[in-house]
């Protein structure tokens, strides 16, 4: 294997060279931080990047596992993070320049548990300004760009989690999830995105957005990577007030291929929304695989899902606001602009709205729940266009043009009100050559199903783990 | 037993006269319906008399019971709902006449279960509009007057169901409590009010004041019949999503009289705050009974205690502005203008400063959850004053001057933002004549150690069930 095969190897397909002892992490981490010295100039993913502490890491990680203390699927496999978790002893900036000096005391959750499993940190990932938008730009540390075409966005907020995951720069990235930020940027650059069930991955130690709606959750290449990431961040946290009590299973369990029975239901209004025929295509096709595959598909008629735009829209900008209140009296001024102007907005929200707002969330999860007693899982796309251009303010959507943001978390937010989870995969490419990507959410806390959709789906196709050509 | 005495007995001594036969359903209530002719003009206790209603059924009563079909104890017991529990087929005001003509079409579920239970409806009991004030006036439906002394109030907002209930004229009553309206009137009139945990008691066909801090309870003259009336009303309401899913046991088998090493913590800022002393010679004494039945006594400290009132109040206005927003619109100058005022008030709250206080009532709560890691129970007074006059806005506590309301509500509040069961019993008289009470708080769901050491006191001295003078 040499250093571009290693970089864009699966962390499943290392882990088992690395068991045997057929490649060390030490070759492991070298092709990545030669990966990342070739194309960050232009991505751009890396707010701060770590490699002599990651060599340092990987040959600590070659000793124990030559010694016979391997550690399990992720020793000695590069990860990098988004830079709103919290990581001891390295600085994590949220992606602004008011936190350029902010060194954590100690590792956040799912940090610690990388770490602990062997995982290897290559640094930390560049972001929206606290992830406070799904288009990906950061004036303050550089705009991300996605790598299957520079002009474009990688999606955001976890734009470099997108871009690094996508161009082979890391095999294991992790994002965060309020509006689509995982399952955006995954989308864009072609990769893999799971946003798990709320409460199922600890949020403490990451910077908030807004607390009722933030999930954090693995972006990889395949949804194989996602379920070792899964048997390794997912699971109850004290820490966190609102991490749920369940029993976590092994998520490999799910890479079994077999759908047969797996009742799909596909979102009549998903089609009626703004929507590029060549991503509708797509999509159509890829359920029709599903189906092949002995999935039964039916139509399913979800007539809220569009209020999901303004109910989340309006609790999130009001959490986000309560959030960062001090921060904006204190530093308003350093903030980007457009982040600026939606947190001091949030402040004008009154209580009486917001609490509207999550009793309209009730009726739409009702609503979302009704639909899960018919069908297994929910199918459509996850985003309605291929990535648009940086600081694009409106995009063309099929016939109709649309604000970028509203279009961009139009199929995602849902999910974050409900909480289901829901992962984006890979399902084609536009004539442009831009990537395409299927969504799949399920009941809470039924990842095992949704992965085992999507896995079943990676296997009869090819779209997973193509190699754009930066 | 003459009239007035069967207005007087209890439900537990009724119940046992009832199921023997040796009274019928028909006294009972036949007994009650004079009392409350006789004393109505004086008390105002009720917005809604239901005497022809409450006779014919208690004939049902004693024929069911004649034919051998007894439902239990309180088959054939008079009770009376705080008039924002929904009646179907009887209009339920919420101490407005904006409300004067709704007729609900069903009983919320307490009703109906007190129904199902064989209780006798006499009728529907005067409140504060909409719930929203402690000091229990009411100028649509007429104020409510203590029956210890017609010149004071009765308290709030459940204060139709404390005098009712303190002057003979009902067995059972319903209160709710939101910062206190079962255990203000419970204590100010001289009887047993029982604040069950958060979600115990369905709140489902009641009109809300603040979804977070509403709490429906009984209000009664024996401990023992708040354990009768909560075995009925206890338990999972699928129509209440607050509704707790959590085993019900039988409430009368803490009525043993054991206290020996319950462990009785004693709130020491309780007694920095303002506070009379006649009141607090009385609450000392109370505890010092206890202990001399066993309890292991000792002092703690809750220094969080006193931001109860701005933490519950900003959610309180909160969440009430909310839910009568459209009210307000269309029908505000309707309202009792000091209720108006508060709810207008409550749409100017920012959704920044409700999240902040509902922060704050986080932390609030895990200080009030760490005290009961040292001991079973919270003990302290109830109110502070006994029941002050009629429209009066301050009231001197020991040495300092206070608002009424801020008095009323200082030792309610924390147990609303906790959720903990709580209960106020009897623990003297003024040289005045006025009551006073000794409010017990225990865990989540833990009403059990609650009953039985407010029925232990209760067995120990002879303050419960006193007549008052009218």
């Amino acid at each position: 294997m040499d250093g571009i095969e290693l970089c864009y190897a699966s962390a499943g397909t290392l882990s088992r060279l690395v068991q045997s002892k057929e490649i060390s992490p030490v070759d492991i981490i070298d092709a990545h931080l030669a990966r990342i010295e070739a194309t960050e100039p232009m991505l751009n993913s890396f707010i701060t990047l770590l490699p002599e502490e990651a060599r340092a890491a990987a040959r600590r990680a070659e000793q124990e596992i030559q010694s016979g203390n391997y550690r399990g699927p992720l020793h000695g496999i590069p990860v990098a993070l988004k830079d709103l978790f919290n990581t001891g002893g390295v600085r994590t900036t949220s992606g602004s320049r008011v936190f350029d000096n902010f060194i954590p005391d100690r590792d956040c959750t799912v940090a610690s548990k990388l770490h602990q499993a062997g995982a290897i940190l290559l640094g930390k990932l560049n972001m929206h300004q606290f992830a406070y938008g799904p288009t990906g730009e950061n004036p303050d540390y550089g705009h991300m760009h996605n790598p299957w075409d520079l002009e474009l966005i990688s999606g955001g907020s976890s734009g470099g989690s997108g871009s690094a995951a996508a161009a082979g720069q890391c095999t294991i990235t992790t994002g965060s999830d309020t509006g689509g930020s995982i399952r955006i940027p995954a989308a864009l650059c072609g990769i893999v995105g799971l946003k798990p069930t709320y409460g199922l991955v600890s949020r403490s130690g990451l910077t908030p957005l807004s607390w009722s709606l933030d999930h954090p959750g693995p972006m990889v290449r395949t949804v194989e990577d996602a379920a070792l990431t899964m048997n390794v961040i997912a699971g109850h946290d004290p820490n966190d007030p609102a991490s749920a009590r369940v029993e976590v299973p092994d998520y490999t369990t799910a890479l079994t291929g077999d759908v047969r029975g797996l009742r799909i239901g596909v979102v009549r209004e998903y089609f009626e929304a703004p929507l590029d025929p060549e991503v509708e295509q797509s999509v159509r096709e890829a359920i029709a695989v599903l189906e092949s595959l002995g999935a039964v598909v039916t139509d399913v008629s979800f007539p809220m899902f569009n209020d999901s735009q303004a109910i989340s829209g309006a609790i999130l900008m009001t959490e986000a606001a309560a959030y960062h209140r001090d921060l904006l009296a204190t530093d308003g001024d350093k903030l980007y602009p457009p982040v600026r102007l939606r947190l001091e907005a949030g402040l004008f929200v009154s209580a009486a709205d917001y609490l509207r707002a999550q009793q309209a969330r009730s009726v739409f999860d009702r609503q979302a729940r009704g639909l899960l007693e018919q069908v297994d899982l929910l199918a459509g796309p996850t985003e309605p266009i291929t990535a648009p251009k940086l600081l694009e303010e409106r995009v063309q959507a099929g016939e109709r043009g649309i604000g970028t943001t509203a279009a961009l978390t139009q199929y995602t937010r849902p999910y974050n009100l409900t909480g289901f989870p829901a992962i984006s995969v890979p399902c084609g490419f536009s004539e442009a050559g831009l990537p395409i990507a299927l969504q799949l959410a399920g009941r809470p806390y039924d990842e095992l199903t949704v992965l085992r959709a999507a896995h079943a789906y990676e296997q009869a196709t090819e779209w997973s783990g193509r190699r754009p050509p930066i």
